[in-house]
């Protein structure tokens, strides 16, 4: 059978499965589809879209990919940074977001299960009403899911404390490539099972099965949030200040870094004041309501220890969500300016002592790849910093130099000790770099182990295939 | 070759491999090898132990078992209980004791590199020197080595909030069982590796690799700690209070229990008065100290709700060692007393607020099995209990109702939605437990899925082999 009497015959038969009206061809339907959230990767319209209603509907598409051997993605709202869920091939999408319930909150054994389409604001809002909730928050959180976050192990700005996804699941329910379901982990805090493959499908960017249900870990809302906003003289003296907050001991909910240039954008779309300096850093400090004025003045010790030249405090959480507008608003602010038409974002990470160095040379290389609208902002409590920058890529002079600059700055976090991605993952644009982190570790056999695991799991290579590795 | 003349011919080439001194065949050498901590399973006697002093040295072994295809069992201190690193099969046992060394301590960054066979005390007395510690205590923390902790995904008292050794881990240099060495994770925070592979070794009970070196996150050691002693009128009623406890958003560093039984072996050999009750909890309480008090009044308030009967708290060190006495003496003193000559210790794991019905359970099967000597305790917090009983194996009849007893209490957890395992692991003592287990999800699919990864990894089946699957 030719590819596509395989791609038609598959179609009407997965109409079957899930009904007429959850397979999608029409190219108004699909389009959407062709992309994920970085524009600046290629992208591929699908062949079908096909919105499962149950695990048993999604374990029947698979079995009859298979069958076809047909390709298929997987995919939640479509956010990832990296072309993770762009569907190349003439790939089907599979589209998770009908599969959005709450199963069991349960806050005596501190876990909620739900299904993978869910968003995650959603599921947050219910966690909420009984004083708890799933601590990590990447910023697409009101319309991210669940599964995606599972997949991708988002991380987010409570990261600087909470870690990413991965520290949060208990158990999954997976579609594996070849159509079997799975129950792995469990409802309890800790489980040993041979060898642990909740941990497998965390992170492993849709190769090797489809997450469709999952059991978190929750934890109480901080009992008392007070937000800091404090200025530097220069990014390096930013930096530097996360590691004398470290070594004072203190773990800050929150520790985000804006540079002046997106303090700059800011300060001119939105028509708000920032303090003086060459960068800032939003800090959050949760913890008992009693020790706060004690926790601020470490920080605040930290911070004069590292030159700052402006330092507030609020609890008032109209005053607070000021403080906090800047970090908040500088992705879309300095998207709505757009001063080039197109957008990428980095997502490097380095230990935290690294830092300096890292903006330092992330500078110098924008100076020698003619890059002139840089702005770097991120993560900066766990060594995750997000430099965004806009090029004109239908400029094949631009476009090599972008991604020039695109490729060293990742070379540069590698000779920090640094990894290309702290939490965007590898997906199509990180190829290379992933290559180029393990070689640097004498570790290019770890890519092969990667090909076996995927190749046993997914033998007809179905499940979302030429991604990552 | 004849099998005999295979390890004979591995065993000359090793001794060039890592010096004569280093490869131990003397019986009275290797003896204790035979054996670890659970004395209920078969003892066998290696046909060769290796104590190599690097990675290179630990690649090169590894290389030549796969030529001779002699099985090998990498081995720490050897405490695990489920006969995890006993030698079948004539294996040769790697111990991995001479590997020691700390490498970096890095407060600013928050991890400490170290080789695989350092003691875990040994290794927090370094970090405590700073204020900093690695928060996984198991039970045997001053003889277990960290590689081995990481291998059985250790956890331990403070797992009730810090969880096992999975959140600890950042990096790990592991050498395959092809002999590869690879770097896996890195000194950072947070990275996305494709599928994780530094996950995939954490828990793995030595299947698919020897754990070289690790690159572990450390924590601030607790600003302060208080520690509490409570008592209920029956097992069923603490229970309950770990509950109330966790729905009143505190979340204890450790919460341990003790039935009544383990309380009067603790009262007789030691000869100190506990207090009233069939039951009681050790509680520590982690924070700040301005918030203290009121922290004590909440655990206090939701012990009195579950009908407590005696309640005391203290923060002088004197006092607090004293109070846990009992429970850090419990195993040992039992031992002592060892009614019978054999002992089986449990390790099963609830959603916690199924203990009341779990440990209801437990004293109805003991007296099903004419069970006599049956202490009860364990790391409550977490929903993991250490049921411990004393038989004598050499019957034949007790030694069968002590492992149908065994097996049941097993089959309680699972039927109440937890696992065989929380911390000890599967090793030869709950292959038939996990079946269960995954049997019970309908998922004994992940068994296979277990197998055909370690069968990439491991193609000639050298590591550790009958263990878990």
């Amino acid at each position: 059978m030719s590819k596509e009497g395989a791609i038609r015959e598959f179609i009407e038969e997965a109409r079957k499965i899930v009904g007429d009206e959850f397979v999608l061809t029409d190219i108004e339907d699909i389009y959407p589809y062709a992309f994920d959230a970085m524009t600046a990767v290629p992208h591929a319209i699908p062949a079908a879209v096909i919105l499962p209603g149950s695990t048993e509907e999604v374990s029947g598409v698979v079995k009859l990919a298979n069958k076809y051997k047909v390709p298929i993605v997987p995919r939640g709202a479509g956010t990832s940074l990296t072309g993770a869920v762009v569907p190349y091939g003439n790939a089907v999408v599979i589209d998770l977001s009908r599969m959005n319930r709450v199963i069991e909150i349960n806050i005596a054994d501190e876990y909620v299960i739900a299904e993978a389409g869910i968003r995650l604001d959603d599921l947050n809002a219910e966690l909420m009403k009984y004083g708890f909730y799933l601590p990590p928050d990447p910023a697409s959180s009101s319309v991210a899911t669940l599964g995606a976050c599972i997949a991708e192990d988002s991380g987010g700005l409570r990261g600087a404390r909470y870690g990413t996804f991965r520290q949060w699941v208990l158990g999954l329910e997976v579609v594996l490539p070849t159509g079997e379901v799975i129950n792995v982990g469990s409802k309890c805090l800790k489980h040993r099972q041979g060898i642990n493959l909740v941990q497998l499908f965390v992170g492993h960017e849709g190769l090797l099965g489809i997450i469709t249900k999952a059991i978190m870990r929750i934890w109480p809302l901080p009992e008392k949030v007070v937000r800091i906003l404090v200025s530097f003289p220069s990014p390096e003296d930013a930096a530097r200040a996360v590691a004398e907050i470290k070594k004072r001991r203190i773990r800050p909910l929150i520790m985000e870094f804006l540079d002046r240039k997106t303090m700059d954008v800011v300060e001119s779309a939105a028509g708000i004041k920032l303090p003086p300096g060459q960068a800032m850093l939003v800090i959050d400090l949760e913890g008992a309501p009693e020790a706060m004025p004690r926790y601020i003045k470490i920080v605040e010790e930290a911070c004069k220890a590292c030159n700052a030249v402006h330092f507030e405090w609020s609890d008032d959480p109209v005053v607070m969500e000021k403080l906090y507008y800047a970090r908040r608003a500088a992705y879309p602010l300095s998207l709505r300016t757009r001063p080039k038409p197109d957008c990428l974002s980095e997502d490097i990470t380095v230990p935290p002592s690294k830092l300096p160095e890292l903006i330092k040379g992330i500078y110098e290389l924008a100076k020698k790849y003619k890059i002139e609208h840089l702005f770097v902002f991120g993560h900066i409590g766990d060594g995750n910093v997000h430099p965004q920058f806009f090029v004109d890529l239908s400029d094949p002079e631009e476009r090599k130099r972008a991604f020039e600059f695109f490729k060293e700055i990742m070379r540069l976090a590698i000779s920090l000790g640094g990894v290309v991605s702290g939490e965007h993952g590898i997906g199509v644009i990180k190829k290379e770099g992933l290559v180029e982190e393990y070689r640097a570790k004498g570790s290019e056999y770890a890519i092969e182990i990667i090909k076996k695991i995927k190749s046993v799991l997914d033998p007809n290579n179905i499940l979302n295939p030429g991604k990552v590795v």
